[in-house]
């Protein structure tokens, strides 16, 4: 939820770094979709799919292409990327501002911590010894903050985030409730009777401008640390495993599950509750579909699924049978080539 | 874990709404199966398969259905559905108590918080600025209310719950320990070198008599609300993405993964470690298989699955070689059909 | 992140119990690997494909089987399984202190909660009435334990972790940040127009030398308790509902998501994001695959898998069609077979 915020529409064009064509004066107090729109808001055009919607519009300035100019009948505000204008346009109306600066008394902050300039630690937040907090940075309510831990400049952790000791974040880097960054990952020696826990001694390094959503989690690693790149944006309830490194501005949707040690390239996506076993390595640019399982390397750029698509369960049953007696089924093919000397 | 209550087989017939058919006066201290329970427990008859286990059981009464009367050797309770008289025994002898009303010490309350009466704030837990919490409302340990949360009467926040500001809960609705609600949904807008994240505008709206699980994740709308519709029951570790619309009184399971802007209808079930893709729209009553994944719309109730079924590894290798050429097959099959004058 | 150690390669064999072989004097302060070792390092080789690394390696000590002793070019601590010789050593270098007993200001303790001796409570946590927490047991920052929960002797809950009232844990249970033990499982009873919850009247009850990872969630059982045996590892982000019974030295990767009243045996290992459906039973020494999905019992040992594998999308699109098709094909493969007079 957001504060109000009203701006003259010729204050907004700058901020957005597009062309205005139209009445600078008109105030624009918040956004809204083509079709849901009232006065007063700021809508866009981002699929075309949606242009038939610009006549009926009540909002009063819209983000279009130059394209589209004509066929607008509000206030425009011009840009090759109307979807990155709106995007910008959120941080304005949406975003909200930040707590005070200063240390909430129920906090409980270890003498050895430092805490940067303006920063703001939350109510019943736990900042260990020898944890430094970067400039402006926000830690919400309820957070805890290992031991040495490193924090840049400007970050947001929101709410009841745990950073286990060591992890070091860059600088803009946002996380969301109830994260856990720098937990010992998965590992155990089999000793012929039980398992050995094998206790992690490297930690979590994140890039600048990462953002992390609810509820993930990513592991510390065994020697040396897991890594995610600048830029990176991972969505709720991921887990990546210990000494994985993920590649600048990579994006992971939600529920995804990456095992340890798996490197993915820069720029991929990962499919929300998509998965990927250990020890692989995914290339630069693949875009993996949701809840596919990613089960070997992949060495060239392009688009990976796995799964079935979904059905009626009734005729699902009867695919199934099938599928399961399909190397017969190919065997029995064969066969009948064979017969009919047509292989 | 509940406390001990002992309450005599008459009362116990009028609170559940069914037909006693034996000792008034037997006095009931707990619940238990057919095969498990001890006198003085009160057990239950839902499936016929089980009827073969009344001859021996030991429960003092028994919830069942009309046609069992005869075979039914303890005090008889008669009810068309069984397992519904055993869920409400169930609020009677596992429920447990509600804390004592007030704010605990160790709770950060805000000065422009309204606490209704009769309300409990526990240990540790913060109520930002402009929160409202409903008339006998539980907010237990550890629990974080963001500003301008509205919580409904009745409700009962078990552990470290996270309301994001602005999320509205409607009347006895219960949420289980360390579940974000209301967190910016996973949106961004590519400018061709970076993600450009989007600011959510939108909050998350909770209608009546709805139950949330422990580590499930609902996130804000982007404009606009996401909503779950009254009655819904949604479980441990789901992932309900930005602006979703969830239908009355339908189920949604463990592990379940819905991406952003879906609309589900009422009356529906997603089993265990399902998935949504985005935007699409599922009918009411619809049922969805354990970890099936929905791809695209489905307008007719009934029940839809996805996957292969296990079975061992070994042969599922052999099939799946044969999966993946699968295309080839069928060309080939069809080759044959025509050859042979079939087709 | 582990704080520095220092120890002589005689002291240290007698830790790992294994035969020194080299300079006693020799002062080990980390772990690496092989390939990125320094001098004062301890490495190891455990799967023979990196034995060409040895001639390389810089580490100043390798555990290291017998039959790669000549090969080895630095000291030996000669070992038939050096991965748990390596396990061990984390314990030394990696494991880290604990903190000071006693417990911290800003904890909630309640009166008739018994705290054991060299426990410790840490900053912000909440212990309630009836507790018991087992002789130097550790309870990190912001963790819940509620009422009458047993804990047994050295258990480390690392933070934040909520312990629903009445579970029990045995002795040098680990469970890291964020895990939810003992919440209600999920189930209803529908009376023909609602969902009638189940209130649990169960627990968890988890043995001797389990660990938990971070997220993952662990129901009570409706009556009766869900039961975690000795050894289990379970890694993040699992679900175990209600009433399961997970055999002694069962290994669970991340995410997996187990229903309701699933048995599972000894010494089997679910895969990453793996599944089972409810009320099923698994036997000993069953492995299943990541991202499988068990939908009936498993009633011998062995590997077992299900899915697709991963392949492009393009060709994904089309094997999907004729997989829809399967029965079908099937259909017509059989008709071909009659028609040539073969079947």
């Amino acid at each position: 939820m957001s504060p109000p915020v009203r701006i003259r529409l010729s204050r907004l064009a700058e901020l957005l770094e597009v062309e205005l064509d139209g009445d600078g004066d008109c105030e624009i107090s918040g956004l809204g979709t083509l079709a849901d729109a009232v006065p007063g808001e700021l809508s866009f055009l981002s699929n075309p799919a949606y242009a038939g919607q610009l006549a009926d519009t009540r909002a009063s300035a819209i983000l279009i292409e130059e394209r589209f100019r004509d066929a607008c009948p509000a206030n425009r505000l011009i840009s090759p990327r109307p979807y990155v204008g709106f995007a910008r346009a959120t941080a304005i109306f949406h975003a909200g501002g930040a707590p005070e600066a200063g240390v909430h008394p129920s906090a409980v902050v270890h003498d050895d911590a430092v805490i940067g300039n303006e920063a703001s630690i939350g109510p019943n937040s736990v900042i260990e010894a020898g944890a430094s907090i970067g400039e402006g940075t926000v830690i919400g309510p309820g957070c805890i903050i290992g031991a040495n831990c490193r924090l840049g400049p400007a970050c947001r952790l929101q709410r009841a985030v745990v950073l286990y000791p060591g992890v070091q974040l860059g600088g803009n880097v946002r996380i969301d409730a109830n994260s856990v960054i720098g937990a010992d990952g998965f590992g155990y020696a089999f000793d012929g009777e039980k398992s050995v826990k094998i206790h992690h001694g490297g930690s979590v390094r994140i890039g600048d401008d990462v953002d992390i959503g609810a509820g993930t989690t990513i592991d510390a690693g065994v020697m040396g640390d897991t890594r995610i790149g600048k830029g990176v944006k991972i969505d709720n309830q991921v887990q990546i495993g210990h000494n994985c490194v993920i590649g600048e501005h990579t994006v992971i949707c939600g529920c995804t599950a990456i095992a340890g040690s798996v490197v993915i390239g820069r720029n991929c996506i990962m499919g929300g509750a998509s998965g990927a076993v250990g020890h692989i390595t995914i290339a630069d640019r693949v875009e993996v579909s949701a809840m596919s399982l990613v089960s070997r390397s992949i060495t060239e750029p392009g688009r990976y699924s796995s799964g079935t698509g979904h059905m009626k369960t009734s005729r699902w049953k009867r695919v199934i049978t099938r599928f399961q007696e399909l190397d017969e089924m190919a065997n029995r093919l064969q066969g009948l080539e064979k017969l009919i000397g047509k292989d």
